[in-house]
């Protein structure tokens, strides 16, 4: 069984990241674009993934399938979201927080915009996203599909993968590598701390980077 | 009469957008470009605008029609500056604050970058823009008219419109409408709270949102 | 010789990016994409210079020059790097703070991507840069010149050049500039307090202008 | 009855544009990334339209909706696609085009991609689209509906409006003003005729807009 | 007196950049987003400059500095209008280049969008842009000075430079280099075909770019 | 032995592309900002790469590794140049093409900006590139490696890789599957050719879909 604790405080996004690149596991982190919204946001858990798209019939309820992706949610899950970058309304919210923490969720990426920032910091649900504004994505963005592949961030998500994410950005970890890279991970960083001594002491990077193998 | 102190505590950007929406007014909400300087800025007021745009002749007096239009500035107004979106130079800084603040503004709106950040957050004067550099608009970036209508962010924005502006963004509420959004405003602010009791309690979305009409 | 306490405390980048324009000496503000990881990040220091590339063979030790160039910092050097804006992973991290900062160094300037931001965050060492995310360089960036002139958020830089940034931007003193700069900072830093005096007094903007030439 | 030679003769997207800022209703002219895949191509028709959105799921049959849409095309009509701006694959093609034009159908306007441009242009059929790639939209973008508003190059499309593209551009008349912008247009094109005249024999461009208020 | 046939017959904007980038003087040659609206136009002249912008106000006549600064063309000069990139509206069209046609002006080269290109391309008058869309400026865009220095794809332009363009680019000669960039140019063409020459029999690239400097 | 001859006359990059597609070879499709200089041009060839990078040290020798590589360059070879999409200067002219012929390669597709369109268009040598500005790249771009991998318009680029180009993109085909490739690529063409008589008949899309498998 994965371990949450054990990776939201020893580990992170960024050695997670790098022991799937030394797995030659690659395109598993998110570029730039996400992140949280606030710098004290850190989470890991499973991904639940829903499709959305812009739509421009204001009268249309957009609201079905959304809804039932997020009332669907399961205790330790994360919902990852694609609008393919839609920057048009804010797909995530106060409300939807709430309805999602209810259900356990642990937080939810998105490749589109959140609003009542400040409520849910307030409640500390980890959200990440691509930006802010205070428009409702009702009659604007309809979900499609839940349960699907998704891609955010430019990194393919299926449901069941390990996200991680923090401060550093997030990381996506295959279904069936999650413990190999959890084992993996919890070596590197005692390796890491090794190197930082090394480094406060005085050792030169390449020396450094030649014994541990990491920097 | 309009009680800012309202709007500024019960009310927000989020639901001042929902009822425009609601009323299909659309178009008023900022897009994602335009933040706050600093997260627990929160400004509602009576726009007041200015129209710059960036030229080249660095001897040229830039100063003179865009101190004018801050000097007439007068108590409870927005100060709504549309540059285009120029990146070029800081067209906002502490020293325009101070005059502005003299003058009893309450807070400035810009589509282009501000400076003096630490000062400006020091005296807490509301500030939204599209970003920061330390350049001087001086020579760079000159007003061409003030009392004029503006877009910023998006959003077509004229002299005495409401301008609503939090964490969340930035929402302007036609002159003619503003009783009418606010007493709408304050209806929903009521139902979104039996929402989320009803969310925590566990009812689903969907049920939530069909007896509610919010979410 | 340098007074770096005065710089910090007493000056910062936007008093600097004046001056240089009273000068007539331009294009040496850095552009909004270069931004501070934490908001209270100040430094002013000399510049060294690294020149990056993105390149595609992950098997190639990309570290060579790149750990030589930050082996080889001087106390009082600020790190200035340019990847030519490369977003696709993160060329700083706490390695490399940690062994910088034992050479004395006293920040970095990149343009491009930071990670570890917690850790660094926590040393309180001043980095700069365009976004961040938590991939590692390792295989994807590589340093192919240092002590060479590079070009940063639109800025040339030499070696030798004071750089000073704060959370309003970065600025680039040219080497045979520094003393006569820095002086003449110091006396638009007092004239600008008369000019904030004058206008909490309600003095006129354009007529403060006129008199102390600052705004 | 609309007289589509007429309109593809004697007017063009410039002219129709200019009728309906006369009217006050903006907003109907597509902005600078809607060009047509060869110079020479003119359409006028009555819009139907189609929703599509990137999905990432390979293996789901994404062409039932398309065709459909498709293969209900009726003679005189121009297909609006919109795919949100969607560049990661070429939505439409030779063989779509073939099938179109048997249905009497007389051009498409999409803000995506589209490939097979040599053959396209071989029968002559208008195309106007955002870029071109070779890649197959099969299992990238799935159409979600049809015959639903639709917004391409930031103007809305509703199915029945007129749609007139050529080398300038693409414009949309809404379906309740055709008669009445095509009569307007026949009077601005003669106007500017004379407009043209005035201007070859040396009149002031000022005198000739106060004359004729063409220009 | 410059020999305006000589420069459009055996120069163009390649060699002319390479000349200046020879002595020292750079940024004069436009980005990539100013380009020919047909393949075949070329240009030499000297440059009149307008400034603009864009503005919001519908019902305001926006032509009038617009005209007044076409009216003052003078044989000879091309036309650079900075608009500051704005792609709302075309700033240029057909009836503006039958008026600069008359007065002499031999092309006009704008960081904005253009419109009517059929039948500005029948009059063959050269014509630099951004972009083409079928938006009129009237109401949108205003001239705010002319004969004033201006910015157009990243290099300042002076009253009195010589502009030379073609369907490599856009090239600004200083007023006072004229001469001097002319005669050496000639000479650059003349070394330039003898290294086609010697590559054509097989020369290697570097022996050859040894032996005359050009490449 | 690879049939260049068929593959430019009967196949295409839009073919290859969908074979591969088919494959489960996803990502060797170029995207769409690497387009052909001229309509006309088409080309099919094996890789050989240069990587490039922007440096700033105009005193610099910077064409030696770049001579290097193209003086290196075999009969039926395309050159594919990576400088992570520069478009600072023009990294191919037309003095490199004389040396790229004479060498007896087939054409280039890079990353970054071309110049000399006019004299390579004469010799109808095929360049794909991402714009055209007059800049040269003398001091301003360098060579930093060849024959390594290299990543063009999202597309990883092996030496050895078969690249086919023309007006709808470039697909890039692993040197150990282009046998494989072609020969399906041929058969898909022949359905294709079936597929169209079908619609030109009438036959709706779905039914053609379904009996043929292409579209």
């Amino acid at each position: 069984m994965i371990d949450y604790k054990v990776i939201e405080e020893k580990l992170g996004a960024s050695i997670i990241s790098d022991v799937l690149d030394g797995m030659g596991v690659r395109g598993q982190s998110m570029d730039t674009t996400i992140r949280p919204i606030s710098d004290d946001m850190t989470v890991a858990g499973i991904a639940a993934t829903m499709l959305m798209s812009d739509q421009f019939d204001y009268e249309k309820d957009t609201f079905e399938v959304q809804f039932k992706a997020i009332d669907a949610l399961k205790p330790g899950e994360v919902l990852m979201v694609c609008s393919n970058g839609s920057d048009r309304a804010a797909l995530w919210g106060e409300l939807l927080t709430t309805a999602a923490r209810y259900r356990g969720a642990k937080g939810v990426v998105i490749d589109g915009i959140a609003r009542d920032i400040k409520l849910i910091r307030e409640v500390g649900f980890p959200v990440f996203c691509r930006g802010i504004n205070c428009i409702s994505s009702k009659g604007r963005i309809v979900a499609i599909d839940h349960g699907c592949p998704v891609k955010i961030g430019g990194v393919m998500v299926y449901p069941g993968d390990l996200v991680v994410a923090d401060l550093d950005g997030v990381v996506v970890v295959p279904g069936d590598k999650i413990e190999e890279v959890i084992e993996k991970a919890l070596d590197v960083a005692d390796r890491e701390s090794k190197t930082r001594d090394e480094l406060k002491n005085g050792m030169g990077l390449y020396d450094v980077y030649k014994k541990y193998g990491t920097v």
